[in-house]
């Protein structure tokens, strides 16, 4: 498995990271075909998931399209910076791990932004059709200062 | 593929949900032994990976073991039911999804608990000495109602 996981490493990389470049472009464009196309189909076995920032877990391509849909609706504006993004190939499955750093319009009517930083966990698995999401999990980080993250909430 | 991930389900399913059993375990017990034992690990192309709830990533087995490490020190109470347990295998790659509801100490001193929802990814490698943990993602449920949840944070 090392072996075959290097080989194929920088090929599949670079795919697997112009499709999550355009999962992020299909949120801020809030083009919902763009992310039906990305999102991998449900098996019988398998079914592809999905967890927002807060959120429980969404299964199935229904409800996670259904909320994608719900999200876009309810978004003026969002832009992703990524940062971190790391990629590991194993066989036909590959995780993409990132930092979303989050720039949203304020509260409706105003002239004001958000910024907000969510670490990813994107499984994407090799189709037919080419690399395609089956997992999504953003959570928010709730500590600002790089120094005092690894102590998280330990301290009283 | 798909017929290979059916034809392992059951026997692969069932040694995956014991490791993460043990994963739990070892949390409650303070046993880095254990949660030691359980981590994959880094090879020179790829190092495990963690994400607590609120936390940013962190990465490598020194700095995923030391944070456990950490956590086991300052928690003097956990207790762990796990609801929702779902496992996928994909070759030599599986994530278990589950929600982990959490029962802790209160403040230090006081007879007092608290209680929380955590919806946890974790994926796992097939290696030579068993399923071993290889990315822990966990995130806090921060939607009490679960007919609001799919509300999310959408609503004003």
């Amino acid at each position: 498995m090392e072996e075959s996981r290097s080989r194929h490493m920088s090929v599949d990389t670079a795919a697997i990271e112009t499709v999550n470049q355009e999962f992020y472009a299909a949120i801020e464009s809030a083009d919902l075909d763009k992310m039906t196309e990305i999102w991998a189909e449900d098996t019988t076995d398998d079914q592809v998931s999905c967890v927002h920032p807060g959120w429980t877990l969404l299964t199935g391509r229904q409800e996670v399209l259904r909320s994608w849909a719900l999200i876009m609706a309810n978004t003026t504006y969002i832009q992703f910076v990524l940062t971190d993004v790391n990629t590991t190939v194993l066989g036909d499955v590959a995780v993409l791990t990132c930092v979303e750093n989050i720039l949203t319009a304020g509260e409706e009517g105003e002239a004001s932004f958000a910024a907000g930083k969510v670490v990813a966990s994107n499984v994407y698995l090799r189709t037919a059709q080419g690399w395609r999401l089956w997992m999504h999990h953003g959570s928010p980080v709730l500590q600002g200062d790089d120094d005092e993250e690894e102590e998280g909430e330990l301290e009283p």
